[in-house]
């Protein structure tokens, strides 16, 4: 499974799953007749935005100006940076560069952030236009729905040029609600958009989340989807049920570095050489460990060092041998994507291509 | 406390407080008469290796053969790579070179690894020196010390030149654990030892870690110390009492950009613009929240996305405005620093230089 020239540890992507994931997704979006604005954060590679892109969706969306700024490069022509910015002196330029290069929305979530971005844009303030960002549940930024006129009218008043509303369900990650939060993200959507409308704005677009909460079926208010971790999948997903084992394109390539059968009190273990500096180390309290063997899903990452994970073993499988390769499925597979600078992209387990992660760190 | 020109988030150290970090433990390892092997996987930074070197540390401790070529090239004679390597044949023509370019150690936990390593380097196996780990109590790599001298037999009759044993205290990391966690490796590191020199080996070098156990006094059989956070501290050894408020030398700062007084069953909070992918997101089940905010104390990080943390603010100080910069020190600031390519050096309130982080993301 893993290419003998793969040194470990080394974040791999099969290259016909992350095709299936990124023709799946556009295909349901097409199907319930919604736009696809993938966000890029998930991979921060250019290849792959383009995949995206071909397969149909009408633009990206990133997190930062940084990675707005390295698509841009690329010739991406919509990006949504999906994010409260708090505009200061040294964005303003960029922000215009960003303008120029191609259509351009950023993220509000109060008056005062709308009315220092105007402030800073000066005249070019018309060309930045504003999604503003409600809270459907998650309880991170966003304003109450019967908040956004407010913030819309500041906007405006900025002369910025408001086009919609947008939420991230982001509650959805826990079992048993990415439901309930579909539901949650809808509604406060809905009045959202409501709201603004009554108050005489022309709403274009209405824009959800997420991987969780996509490919739920059912009516939405929503003009588009934001889903980012699709392309990979990883182990959050798979706990909640959210993708399967064999609709993950994204493994680490680890080896066993040490191994220690039962013995004067300790558990039965094996240490592979891939922790949190290459894994990442979220983990939510529901979740079993700190990631999944694809190929031993009853193995348990009980803990996670820099440049270990200890991997408890099940009493039904034999403990692999010492410099045993094994792949390990991350929990939140931006976090890895995040922590390397290239990764092996294999088809048909040969390596076919090296790519960049050209956004990496890119949080400014 | 922030300069002007920082954009954030951003990483920041406070160039007079490291120094002063540098130099104290320098001090406390020279009146207690052991040597110094700072484990540089914590910065990663080659002007942070040259100032814990001009202070009088004996050589740096890696984590990879891949961090290990960062600071060999930079110059850097004596170097420990404290992990117990599967050295594979692409690993031995690294090695070879590293030898030559400096007195290289490695570590090894099982007899199966030595024999691999001694296989791989063939003729020049005898330049390999190796450390046997030695689990004192973490439960992750390393056997118990009994099981020492099998390995070590392997080590030499696979042409290595076993030149001593090495532990790590990782379960120091807990409230009320680091003086007996020291406790631990002091018997451990005692009875491994003891165990090789009775069985005809010469042990030249004791290793022990870490920086919660490092400052605490009392007679040791180590001859060496192998801290790395001490540098900067973090909001770990913090909430551990291993260091005080004004010894952290490294913050990020962020800016709030989303502001929420309690309304409709929300909690009062802000949200600042360093998340998990500046601050890296380990949290130990102990620990307070995500970070903390050095002019915040009663501050709490309750949730961190890649590009949100949530602040929840004390009743008793007022929600700062929108647009205000503040710091938060990492939980654990070796994950921190491998997130960023430089980071920004403060003298006085003033940036005085941009540091690279050179050795980030080396994971191999």
């Amino acid at each position: 499974m893993i290419p003998a020239e793969v040194v470990t540890p080394a974040v791999m992507i099969d290259a016909d799953i992350l095709d299936r994931n990124i023709q799946r997704m556009a295909a349901a979006m097409l199907s319930r007749g919604l736009n696809l604005r993938p966000h890029v954060k998930t991979h921060k590679t250019l290849e792959i935005a383009r995949k995206q892109l071909a397969a149909g969706a009408i633009g990206i969306t990133v997190a930062t100006i940084g990675e707005a700024e390295v698509f841009a490069a690329d010739g991406v022509k919509d990006i949504f940076i999906a994010y409260p910015l708090w505009v200061e002196a040294s964005h303003a330029d960029r922000l215009r560069a960003l303008t120029a290069a191609c259509r351009l929305a950023v993220g509000v979530d109060s008056a005062e952030s709308a009315t220092a971005m105007g402030r800073h844009l000066g005249a070019d303030a018309a060309s930045g236009e504003v999604l503003i960002e409600v809270d459907s549940g998650h309880h991170r930024s966003g304003v109450l729905p019967d908040e956004v006129v407010d913030v819309a009218k500041a906007a405006a008043a900025a002369g910025l040029s408001v086009q919609g509303v947008f939420t991230f369900p982001g509650h959805s990650y826990k079992p048993g609600m990415p439901t309930g939060a579909a539901s949650n993200e809808n509604e406060a959507l809905g009045l959202a958009a409501t709201a603004l409308t009554s108050a005489g704005f022309e709403v274009t677009t209405i824009s959800g989340g997420s991987t969780p909460t996509a490919l739920i079926d059912g009516e939405t208010v929503a003009t588009e989807l934001r889903p980012g971790v699709y392309v990979f999948g990883d182990a959050q997903q798979l706990e909640l049920e959210r993708c399967a084992w064999e609709d993950i394109s994204l493994t680490v390539a680890a080896t066993v570095v040490s191994r220690h059968e039962a013995a004067g009190g300790n558990v039965r273990r094996v240490v592979v050489d891939a922790g949190s500096k290459v894994l990442g180390s979220d983990r939510p309290d529901w979740a079993t460990g700190y990631g999944r063997l694809p190929e031993y899903p009853e193995a348990k990452v009980t803990a996670l060092s820099e440049h270990h994970a200890t991997v408890v073993w099940p009493d039904s499988a034999d403990l692999p041998a010492l410099g045993t390769r094994l792949r390990v499925i991350p929990n939140h597979v931006c976090l890895a994507m995040n922590l390397v600078d290239e990764v092996t992209v294999v088809r048909d387990g040969s390596v076919v291509e090296t790519w960049t992660v050209a956004a990496r760190g890119r949080n400014n």
